[in-house]
């Protein structure tokens, strides 16, 4: 079964508000195996509206609104939508009598104007909001299936549980769209392709989105429309070509944060943990201490930003600093060891580089960053040159030294 | 002018993306009086792609596209453009070197599968991407005005601002609507509202919009459809009033960062910065790093997480830790004080607290944090009963001290 999302506001439309009922909604219907084919926005206006949901159900047969229920003179989805239809809107003894009760519980009457939210058009079923005071509605016909939600999320997510999953539920076939997402880090997006190859037909059809971001290239693997077993088998074997492909690039699936699973990885070995960080200015320790528990393995760090704190706090010495520079393997090297010993670590990560926009050379461009890990005396250092921005630069470091830190950890736990 | 917004990418119907990139778009073109008159969201596939783009075209004369130019097979948007417009894509000589000399840079070669990125529709204006690999494209014809942008949030955000924005306002008429965001912190949404009483009346009309976020409490002025000069002078004089009446709470107003605040003051002043973060780990630092040229003020720090290291590194006493617990005033002054000797700054902020979800007591529940910052040998301390879940505890943590660290400085330069 296919659908159409028309999310209806004119706030949508100046940027003000992110559409996360569109989301959270396509999300909740793909879970029942209804494709949503399109997502579209428009204006508290009759003809954008009439427009975009006649495109919709011409197209797909079925839209899903939300917005424009409520009682203000801008909430006129209804009126258009039984237009459309061409049936007239009734007043429904019975909701106006639900509407009462509500305001009675908080001591208020219903003004006049919320009237109207008791109009229903003809042959509509009434999805009752128990959580607000404009009902959905359900109204199928020769044009096909509308269902009309309010467009506050509270209410609106009310309804899509209780009121609507269930029907369409019982309406679809019983195949799913799932997605599995496989993790990836250090690697380019184009060098990922090239490595994957064309596996969205080699195993069984299914789709590969490669969604790259300063954490690095997550890859999202949908199969479509199929049972939940197959579905699951589907996406099982590709991600294993995956991991089989993209071999150490690959750290994990699904939502996880890799600073959780250097957390893991160092409680089991029973080893604690300390950062030194230049460049990253303290990002990697925040990484690290955002997972909850994390306090049993990781025991803090230094910030060394200024090549001061470097020389007293984590022993670089001074003519290391003037020889190779601050940005360079000796250095990293040095503040990770430094950095284990004062804290008493047996493991630790260090980052310096050059994260800009200033501060660039020929020999040392922006980018130019020396991640270092040291664990039980053996040190790993590796240059990185990360593109992007400031920002960029200095999240895509925390990244890259925390996979250096899971390797090395995860090595180590299966040696 | 109108034009509408068509975001492309199956993960956008799935729901597992919110489309930031379109609300961003839509207040970056409203704030030049652009008007977007939709916004409709399809999959990576020619047919919906085609279909969504003919019909903004035919309804509103320009398109805004983003999405589907990277160099992966799912990358489709250009060529389906291209063919709508009825012109043959032709491979653009510049925009190859562009990227060649892009990935020389890091070091590696461009893969084949990048050629098509360098691909143009016929009579179309390359919108040169130094951000990322994609290219924009701008592409006027019979059907009206396409523009094409990378989906990458950053790439885009550059792209818009630098080229289709000052394009576009070369194109749109007179009236615009413009906001102007106060910033505050350490005061609650519902405090702020009394405030503030009804100040959207009170000048001349004008919505206000309280968004609060672990940063604080943002408020947005909006002043619609105005000529320019108008619309500016009720912003301002409707800032003031909010300054007026919030006090100290307003840190400042715009895009700004009370990070790049804090160092703007202490540079000012010509004094050095260190920070002690325990329940952070690091975040404070990485807020200040963040900001470019910090390196002048900012030395470093110590990430004191484990009490060991507040001990050695620090110089907290023992005795101290065990009398009042790691989470006190007295331990938080004496972890300011600890990092400025021990850095050899000039003002030093500290951070202890409970950020949950376990560890909390009755006498220190979870949000129980403790700041002090010392300047100039005078130390103050504040603590916080901070809500929300551990990261929003820590994020408010960290504003909580850069306010902290803002109000003395600015209070010692204004003395």
């Amino acid at each position: 079964m296919n659908i159409e999302l028309v999310t209806i506001g004119t706030e949508l439309l100046l940027g003000m508000t992110l559409d996360s009922n569109g989301a959270e909604i396509a999300r909740a219907l793909a879970a029942q195996g209804v494709r949503v084919t399109r997502r579209t926005s428009v204006a508290d206006r009759p003809d954008e509206i009439r427009e975009a949901v006649s495109g919709a159900l011409h197209r797909s047969g079925a839209v899903l609104t939300t917005g424009g229920l409520g009682p203000t003179r801008d909430d006129v989805t209804k009126k258009v939508i039984a237009d459309l239809y061409q049936v007239p809107l009734e007043f429904d003894a019975s909701v106006w009598a639900n509407l009462v009760e509500r305001f009675a519980r908080l001591e208020r009457k219903p003004p006049e104007s919320n009237r109207s939210q008791a109009e229903v058009p003809r042959g509509g079923l009434v999805l009752r909001n128990r959580w607000g005071t404009a009902p959905g509605l359900w109204l199928e016909g020769q044009l096909g299936l509308t269902i009309m939600l309010p467009g506050v999320p509270g209410e609106m997510r009310k309804l899509l549980e209780h009121e609507v999953v269930p029907r369409l539920r019982a309406r679809a076939s019983g195949a799913v769209i799932r997605s599995l997402l496989v993790r990836t880090s250090g690697i380019a997006e184009s060098a990922l392709a090239e490595r994957l190859g064309n596996i969205e037909q080699e195993v069984d059809p299914l789709t590969v989105a490669y969604l790259p971001s300063v954490a690095g290239v997550d890859l999202r693997l949908s199969a479509w429309e199929l049972a939940p077993d197959e579905a699951d088998r589907r996406l099982r074997s590709a991600a294993n070509l995956v991991r089989s492909r993209a071999g150490e690039s690959v750290y994990g699936e699904g939502d996880i944060d890799l600073a959780s699973l250097v957390l893991e990885e160092a409680r089991s070995l029973g080893l604690r943990l300390a950062v030194a960080e230049s460049c990253t200015g303290g990002l990697v320790g925040a990484r690290l201490t955002e997972i909850p528990g994390s306090s049993d393995v990781f025991l803090g760090g230094v910030i060394g930003y200024d090549d001061g704190v470097k020389r007293e706090l984590l022993n670089v010495p001074e003519p290391l600093l003037q020889e190779h520079g601050a940005v360079s393997e000796a250095v990293a090297r040095v503040m990770a060891e430094g950095v284990a010993r004062r804290l008493h670590a047996d493991v630790a990560v260090s980052v310096t580089g050059i994260a800009g926009p200033g501060g660039g050379s020929d020999a040392k461009p922006v980018g130019t960053i020396w991640i270092a890990c040291t664990l039980r005396n053996v040190t790993e250092a590796r240059r990185l040159r990360l593109a992007g921005n400031r920002h960029e630069i200095r999240a895509r470091a925390a990244q890259a030294a925390l996979h250096l830190l899971y390797r090395q950890l995860h090595g180590l736990a299966n040696r």
